[in-house]
């Protein structure tokens, strides 16, 4: 015990930036909880002030890597009309294709420990995972209803479209020659072959 | 013990049906050796005459299905001309499509454990992750040279293409509409407009 001090400030950040790592770095399983308090430089008291529990730990990670993920999306999106879906398609491709180089660590643990959330938490985030295909598909759907994109199978091109952009985060190395601007332009080409975009 | 009586015929099947199911059910991590034997019917020694560790059975069961992928595609591509890059690059993905819907569980297992493999065995194993990349590069990069793909980032195409394709293992409900010819279509349609392939 640490005298029963409460952490205030820094806490919180410094247990998640501590979990990235250990949870990266080992795994969901082979992660402890006091290799993060000590990666924290915290008590594990302190730890278990903020979270009762690894799987607690690993379900608030994955909840901020997603809700970080929706911020930008939204943002990407905030000023393009719902009717020009390419713009719309393509802002959501820039998005997800740096959120992926950027937050490389943190598009891992979420798409590799997602399958480690226990019922209770599983269920509460599914919602959340949900809503991620959702962003997609709604601008594809649309997009097709308004003859823009020409797929004649909306939800595979959809899922062949996200597989592609997250993948990125599995073999971007960031010592490379390939910067974030070049994939996005890649994978927008791509992308837009994907969903047969009307040529500009 | 089991009185030293050496396993014969059936126990390597049985085992790697059996690490197949806890596997998948609980992860490496969350597997039990345990389990595995006695899911498999075996007593322990007799599990550990066939693999020394948990470790060596989830290289042997990745290991296993990788070649067996290998084979399928072999088989695929064995009587198509090395210059006919679409029915080449057709076939391959007929081979990936139906292997990750038929063979749905290993597919996931060798996705999500592959990390969990350790030093030596991970080296030894990375080769034939190269391979799989490999089959696929070769036919982007040969039609590519031809001038039958016109995609103009050969690797990104590539990449994006054995992604879509992996994804299905994913995603795939056998109780669901979709069968895997339906599948085969779709994802040739996708990845023919991924490379830019020339229209028929």
């Amino acid at each position: 015990m640490d005298g029963g001090a409460i952490p205030r400030g820094g806490g919180r950040e410094a247990i998640a930036a501590a979990a990235r790592e250990v949870f990266h770095e080992r795994g969901y399983h082979g992660a402890s909880i006091r290799d993060i308090a000590g990666r924290a430089g915290l008590s594990l008291s302190a730890l278990y002030y903020w979270h009762p529990s690894k799987q607690d730990l690993l379900a608030a990670l994955i909840e901020e890597h997603t809700l970080e993920y929706f911020r930008r999306c939204d943002e990407a999106l905030a000023d393009i009309p719902l009717t020009d879906s390419t713009a719309r398609l393509a802002a959501l491709v820039r998005a997800t294709v740096v959120y992926r180089v950027e937050q490389q660590v943190e598009s891992n643990i979420s798409a590799r420990e997602w399958r480690n959330l226990e019922a209770g938490q599983g269920e509460r985030l599914e919602g959340l995972r949900t809503k991620a295909s959702t962003i997609w598909a709604d601008i594809v759907d649309e997009g097709v209803r308004l003859g823009t994109f020409r797929c004649p199978h909306p939800a595979d091109a959809r899922r062949a479209a996200q597989a592609a952009c997250n993948a990125i985060a599995q073999w971007y190395r960031p010592d490379g020659t390939l910067s974030a601007e070049d994939l996005v332009e890649r994978y927008t080409l791509i992308v837009m072959r994907i969903v047969d975009a009307e040529p500009a």
